[in-house]
């Protein structure tokens, strides 16, 4: 039989993978956030320095087999790269920047080998790219594999975006185009078998890019007077957004950036969840200040925030009609 | 059928248990901790000010059903309470004082009722005690309680207690007394039910108490040289000081506090877990300064740094033996 991994044995190998990028931080990485953390794996806690003029951001986030992903349809890398992601997507939100994270990883003893191998070298290029240093976290044995992230950011003192500022009048805007996850998820559920990680159809679904630019452009331009990310759905997340501003939204359905080519491309963007793209208000008189596009990623206005509480949804031709939030609620039954 | 709950309900429930010492904290409460919080629960993620002279200190837990507790034998008040107390001993560990923390929690839809609502009370409880304040996380459904909770705490800068310090000649203490939290676990599986709240010999294992008092003072006054706190048992937690320290230890187990009346109360002294003292040392000359208890709890010699990287068990009349690490691994079978 072979030997059981041991708990020191799995936090070797996380060590390994990330090398200068998590616990060898001390003496490795030269870039920003290396000087930022004075201790990072191996103590009880992880050490951070605090910088003049900024406020800390923290967000943590599920992501469990079985719920969030699937072991036998999900590539590993896939799973590591999109824990990470979606939990920067909510510093990105906030006009921050990602410092570092944390990593709680329960793992089957069969997932400790080819599985975590894959799945760290996920995780380490998503943290390369959002330059975000692994500096601590827990491990331990569970018969599913259930990863919880938590990540820091910085943001300058007061520039932080928030979902409470928007006001009448102000207008709506997203970035990206709405519903390509959710369709790249349905592709994936039609199809036997691993995905194939190069389908250009499954990259949103698998590997979500958060705004990380565009957050910290509105919130250091103070062009945003609220902002949030995109992970429930439009239908779910706008009223969130109204709530928290105690105002309503009339909502343009046919301006929301949707697929070409899929029959229910239009649902698909008002209801899908997974695209991670932000949603953002704009004060009217300087909404000339927002271009086509930012870095690459189209920003469009999709409706008005109102008054009314209400979330109304107007078509060309018809009634305007109350939007229902038809998202992702893990304690409702999935669509 | 009764409706199924949303996130939303749930998240209410949170905000609504926590009161002022979570998501209302912008207006509410009047303590050290909330002037330093500037967003809590309800946006995207919690924005924290930094404090000049402090750093940051950062760690997560895992405390999971069927792993770490059942829901047929701890009562949820309890779960609520060891969630955050386990994850605090982490920040006493460093020396530093708990600032705030981030709940993620999985739930099955029976356990959003009248378990979440005792959890909350534990939960809330302890963040009260410890001054620490809920300022988000991430709730899903699933099939099994999940709980994942991260700590903020601070220290000011150059005072945290590292593992790595411990140098050949230095004392070796521990705080409290040894083993009890296992002999309270043991007792708890020997009856059927639910257990007994207020069962004195439950009261470690069940509501454990950080040392936080202990760790702050050992990191101001600088007489410790390395500290950890004991969660998986003395002879799996001091390896890990000796080799982040790059030393050994001569341990005197019959020095080693422990309970009264039970037949291996030594042998549980030196591999049960969960007890969440302080391990740490201190050079020799500075021995005379460690006070018997403090505040209440005993502190401990039970032996010795040493430059061999072995850690060796010395009896009053048995021949020198090496520690053999017997105390919680996830990875291994349970004892």
């Amino acid at each position: 039989m072979a030997r059981r991994p041991s708990e020191n044995a799995v936090l070797s190998k996380i060590a390994r993978v990330f090398g200068s990028f998590g616990p060898g931080i001390r003496s490795g990485k030269k870039g920003a956030s290396a000087r930022k953390v004075s201790l990072g794996v191996g103590d009880d806690a992880a050490l951070l320095q605090s910088i003049r003029g900024y406020e800390t951001i923290l967000t943590c986030d599920w992501f469990l087999e079985g719920t969030h992903f699937l072991r036998d349809r999900h590539p590993a890398d896939s799973v590591g790269w999109k824990c990470l992601a979606r939990a920067v997507s909510d510093i990105a939100a906030m006009g921050g920047a990602p410092r570092c994270f944390l990593l709680s990883l329960a793992l089957p003893e069969d997932a400790t080998d080819a599985w975590l191998t894959e799945f760290l070298r996920g995780l380490r290029r998503a943290a390369v790219r959002f330059d975000c240093l692994l500096v601590g976290g827990d491990t331990t044995r569970r018969d599913q594999i259930l990863i919880n992230i938590t990540v820091v950011g910085e943001v300058p003192n007061g520039r932080a975006l928030r979902r409470s500022g928007a006001r009448a009048g102000d207008l709506l805007y997203v970035s990206g185009c709405l519903g390509e996850a959710e369709h790249g998820l349905r592709l994936l559920r039609e199809h036997r078998g691993m995905a194939n990680r190069r389908d250009p159809r499954l990259q949103k679904h698998l590997y979500p890019q958060p705004r990380v630019a565009l957050g910290a452009w509105l919130g250091k331009t103070r062009l945003a007077t609220a902002a949030m990310d995109l992970s429930d759905g439009l239908s779910s997340d706008l009223p969130r957004l109204c709530a928290a501003s105690g105002v309503g939204a009339r909502l343009n359905p046919a301006k929301v950036p949707h697929l070409s080519g899929s029959v229910d491309a239009q649902k698909l963007a008002l209801h899908g969840g997974d695209d991670y793209e932000l949603l953002f208000t704009v004060r009217a008189e300087k909404a000339r200040q927002i271009p086509a596009s930012f870095m690459g990623v189209p920003l469009t206005g999709i409706g008005e925030i109102t008054a009314s509480r209400k979330i109304i949804v107007v078509g060309r031709n018809s009634r305007p009609t109350v939007l229902e939030p038809r998202g992702w609620d893990p304690f409702r039954k999935y669509k």
